[in-house]
């Protein structure tokens, strides 16, 4: 059975004999006891084991390592140490895989680049275990907020042959033999052998496709993988990471807000519920006030101001910036930094100068701005991304044109404004920094799996 | 508000204003009258908008194209008519977008090769409607399963270094420039100015990560995309579809049975629960019988019978086969039909000849078999494939060395073995595949938003 079962449903299982699979975490040995510390994954809490030398194999017992694989059945009591409520008196212990003494996970500090270098074996570790758990439950609050709110989940494409991004920007994919790349008569590569017969791409994001889905069902998300070619070695990027793009038709910039702020409120508040042993260990281990700063999003109402009255503030602080705040430009970490505090949470800014923001984005009626918005949030920056989209055929073709867009392959994208369009807006979520906030973990590489940075493939 | 919420809670607004946003599917004009069948897509049910010519703008709406966006506002009321339960009498209807005369999904039968090249359109008409509905649901399906069985979603990553499919199989990932190439002193493209310093993949399979976080968690599943470069245009084959691969600890191959099978009807059971009105879409234009197969998939015992076992059967079956049944060869289309036929349901083929399956998989005592299954179903064939994982660590590096499999890259996933092995057993199962069950449309290219295909990466 599960230890996450027999802890949850402890009093069904008092003084019951149980039998559990998992490994040892740690030992430790006296004359005429063992305690082992016992875990089976299936939640953050162990399980003590205790064994005393009334087992005909005792001896053997003193011997098993830490790291090691067991099967014991024992009877699940009420424990007398300080430290847990129960443990398991052991009656049997079988090893079902031994564990050398040189295993790298030790039951002692390692460091985080220490770690990176044995992912296949960091989610062993406590720190590992709950950054872990919650990004699956975090990953599950998302579908669920979505499901709950008529939202259909949509599986848009990964391979794409419409380089609306920049090619230089996403990952090429190839069929083709690169010891043997067949040319045209012009000496160039001959894509046309390629498995799609051109060349095609990796995508950065499902919002295209997203569109089309949301004028056919209102309200979709996606939720799946996306790449980015970008070679920064910095805490925050990596070239393959999560992101959540919703989409919703019939729906302004302020009704846009209002979603990104209840979905946010509503995850925090799950992971809350079902990982607090997780939060209080990063509470007290990772990032001391993080249980605070979560549960003050959740009780805040995020202001919305535009992007020009936020370059006003910047102006007005006499402080001094690194970069001077800009009506025509991007808004620097420091003035995140600053804008945030200022209003003491979460921060939507709004409204922003159109040439900095993407093509698909509705311009707005002062003919400078578009309907985007950027959600910062204190001590993590921009968490999301999005904007009310161009609605107007006329309006995005010119606007697609003016940008340098290749008109022909997001024919159908533009023609969306032709049947029955209707005003609509998403955002996305990059996966990763949503967890990376939600644990106080500050390097992207410490809350993926198996990362996947410049220079760097392992696993 | 969504119609979605509007007809499942009907009596809480029945005789009430409301407003709603969505499209005209068709639209019915007499003298004095008009009816408009609406939807918005948040459920498979239209609704029926009811307006008479004491509107002021009677005659502008009678113009109102099918396709069109209107905002609708009206009294929800009981439907004197046939057909619906409730219709809205319309006190005002404003255009939102137009849709010209040329749109391409009017209201007729269209065959679904048209509809492919309409990818982008097609998910607005009924049955691709139920087909993506169904495909969220079931979707979601499988994480509520999981999670509440205490597995943890894992995300494995979709960028590889390892070849160990063989890379025949696998798309190359590139940030090179195929116009500008750089080259070795030897003549040859130089991989170590690509992004990750050698050539890099995106890979068919978790499993190997899925491996490692199984033996920390217990028990783990991923949900994603996966990519295979076969060159085939069958019905059943796509280069990019979503697969979902469980892995469990201190699992044999009857306890993976027992889970795929449980994963299954329960997945079967929560899309006949959440779906019927598309189930019964599916039985009456798809695959007439389609509810009976799956209620009966639901309350049948699945057959547990060994592949030496199975070819017996079909030898002795006195049929004429195509491809001769062979103790030591794959099973034909024609015996999987024949086998799940003969048991009337659901086969478990189990013990399969070593030398036709994967390295990784557990070795049997019989030294010529490995305990690996596949799920065969009736009218769809191997749904799932699965085994338990060689657990040895001299058994499998000496099974990976014959196999030509670079222990190198390796190396980590052999380890596993090393550090606190167990039983350990998984299986996969491709998404597609099961809403293709579960819906009873027969080709791939019509269970994905946006397909891609040889020669086919369109929109």
């Amino acid at each position: 059975m599960d230890i996450k079962d027999l802890l949850e449903r402890a009093s069904e299982f008092l003084d019951k004999e149980i039998v559990v699979e998992g490994w040892i975490k740690n030992h430790r040995k006296q004359k005429e006891f063992g305690f082992i510390d016992f875990s089976d994954g299936t939640c953050f809490k162990h399980l003590q084991l205790v064994y005393n030398n009334e087992l005909k194999d005792f001896d053997e017992i003193q011997k098993y390592h830490i790291g090691s694989a067991i099967k014991v059945k024992g009877l699940f009591v009420k424990s007398e140490g300080a430290g847990q409520d129960y443990e398991l008196k052991v009656e049997k212990i079988e090893l079902l895989g031994d564990c050398p003494e040189d295993y790298p996970m030790q039951p002692k500090r390692h460091s985080d680049e220490f770690l990176r270098e044995q992912a296949y074996l960091r989610a062993r570790t406590n720190k590992y275990q709950a950054v872990f758990r919650v990004r699956n439950v975090a990953a599950f609050a998302i579908h669920e907020y979505f499901q709950k709110n008529n939202y259909i989940y949509v599986h848009t494409p990964l391979i794409t042959t419409a380089d609306c991004e920049g090619s230089n920007q996403m990952f090429k994919v190839t069929t083709l033999d690169f010891d043997n790349l067949p040319m045209t008569k012009d000496g160039k590569v001959d894509m046309s052998k390629d498995l799609f017969g051109k060349l095609s791409f990796i995508t950065g994001t499902g919002q295209l496709h997203g569109e089309a889905y949301a004028l056919s069902f209102k309200k979709i998300y996606t939720f799946g993988p996306t790449f980015r070619t970008e070679k920064s070695n910095t805490k925050t990027h990596a070239n393959e990471f999560w992101m959540i793009e919703p989409e919703i038709a019939f729906c302004d910039l302020d009704g846009l807000m209002d979603i990104e702020e209840d979905m946010l409120k509503f995850v925090v508040q799950y992971v809350l519920d079902r990982c607090s042993v997780e939060i209080d260990f990063f509470d007290k281990w990772v990032q001391p006030g993080l249980k605070e700063k979560l549960n003050k999003i959740i009780n805040s109402k995020f202001t919305r101001i535009s992007h020009h009255d936020v370059i006003d503030l910047l102006k007005k602080s006499g402080n001094k910036w690194e970069f001077e705040p800009d009506y025509e430009g991007d808004i620097a970490k420091e003035h995140e930094k600053y804008i945030t505090e200022y209003f003491n949470g979460p921060v939507f800014i709004t409204n922003w100068p159109k040439d900095i923001k993407a093509w698909y984005m509705k311009e707005n009626e002062d003919g400078k701005t578009v309907a985007a918005v950027d959600l910062e949030v204190p001590g993590a920056g921009e968490l999301m991304g999005g904007s009310q989209r161009e609605d107007d055929y006329e309006k995005i073709v010119k606007r697609a044109k003016s940008m340098g867009v290749d008109l022909d392959v997001v024919d159908w994208f533009v023609n969306l404004r032709k049947y029955g369009g209707c005003y609509h807006s998403g955002f996305g979520m990059g996966f990763e920094r949503l967890i990376m906030y939600l644990t106080g973990v500050e390097n992207i590489r410490d809350v993926i799996p198996f990362p996947r940075t410049p220079g760097s493939c392992e696993f």
